[in-house]
């Protein structure tokens, strides 16, 4: 149910040195972003940290207690690297426990898959106390405890999970946006930019230079909570660099 | 001159609501995490934030501080939304100031594409003291202040930004990787990869599970400083994996 007064936040783990390094490029801020945009909950920082027990305690703890919801992705895997079930009990003060479900749905999916190993089993270990988030694609669940849901790293995988908690968490208004764009300087449209979001204080306006086949542009973004307002200040800009003589196309480029 | 003795740490900071909405996907992390690995300095935390500048200012501070190296992306164009000097400024208690340098540079840049305007003069404003980290590609530079690196938001210029500082900054051993990979469920052989990383403790085997044509598979990647416990790990794992069975592909697949 949307609870248009309040502002819903949350924040997002990123775990895995696969990104640190540069070897994967992550995909999830993106997808949990836009996730978190239609249940109305802003997402408000992120942090990509190390498998590093300490590490995902510190952030873990710095950002649950300081917004909403907490999501984490990566580490929940069968292998010696995965380490967020840990890490996320340890920061809650809770110990680790087998969650019987957990085994059920492990048990269930390797029937016939060659069976549950020990490896596998450790995908059924969860912080004492935790539900579980189903995930449809390979078995393993994700983690909710308290206001901390841990997804899997695996892109697709967080997608399911995602899909699965969609309508469950309680949100705001979703911050609604529109984009207009145009092969222009953004250094020659700044008090444009600037007058408009001014005279309309409930929208933000944001510009987003690019570089695309040899030629500079940029799009902006404009962001509100409110439709009539978003609308009245998009017409505004567009009046505005109209009247400039700049060419844009609404909708972006 | 690289330190072998010493391991050089680096965070970073991606300054914009554009990410933070999903509305952008992120290719900094990736890009400036694969440069510092050549320079020989480990990427060891990632804070995305908005465009507020308290926000900016603490993840600044709490970052430049517990580590060699502070990067910073977006927020440094000649819009209203480009808070990243202010915040910087602030987190290290000096004033904002227009640096003469740039302030030359942007000017021979613009006497042939309309001069300087105010907003443009916006992109030559630095934290007091600050050097500047060229950019051939719009003029603009990027800022330099005592460990902190502020570098363009849009990916092809932070990219010229990287290149100018390529071999300045101190670093130590650059960590050396290898991968195998194969249509192998990780959960199959976690036994493995923990046994081949507890035999070789100067090297870390991190399991990258993936999902791709209907298959799961995973990439495991081997890490270290030596290059000779770098070639011993991958054949360990390799002959391990090939003892039990399992069709791998050294490079991964």
């Amino acid at each position: 149910m949307p609870s248009p007064d309040r502002i819903w936040t949350a924040a997002l783990v990123v775990i895995g040195d696969e990104i640190l390094s540069g070897r994967t490029h992550d995909k999830n801020i993106a997808q949990v972003a836009g996730w978190l945009q239609v249940q109305g909950i802003r997402l408000m920082e992120v942090r990509v940290v190390p498998d590093i027990e300490v590490r995902i305690v510190q952030a873990v703890n710095a950002l649950r207690t300081t917004h909403d919801y907490l999501f984490t992705t990566g580490g929940i895997g069968p292998t010696h690297d995965d380490i967020s079930v840990d890490a996320v009990a340890a920061a809650l003060g809770v110990p680790v426990v087998v969650h019987p479900e957990a085994r059920r749905i492990l048990e269930d999916y390797y029937a016939t898959r060659g069976g549950v190993s020990e490896a596998r089993l450790r995908m059924a270990r969860t912080p004492e106390g935790a539900d579980l988030i189903p995930n449809r694609m390979s078995g393993a669940p994700g983690i909710k405890i308290g206001n901390v849901h841990m997804l899997a790293g695996v892109p697709h995988i967080a997608a399911q999970m995602l899909d699965a908690l969609t309508g469950t968490l309680e949100g705001g208004a979703p911050l609604l946006s529109e984009t207009v764009g145009g092969f222009i300087k953004e250094s020659e449209v700044a008090d444009i930019l600037r007058e408009v979001e001014q005279a309309h204080p409930n929208c933000q306006i944001g510009s987003y230079p690019f570089f695309r086949e040899g030629q500079v542009g940029a799009n902006f973004v404009i962001r509100s909570t409110d439709a009539n307002d978003l609308r009245s200040c998009v017409d505004s800009l567009c009046e505005a660099l109209a009247e400039a003589g700049f060419d844009f196309t609404p909708g972006g480029i």
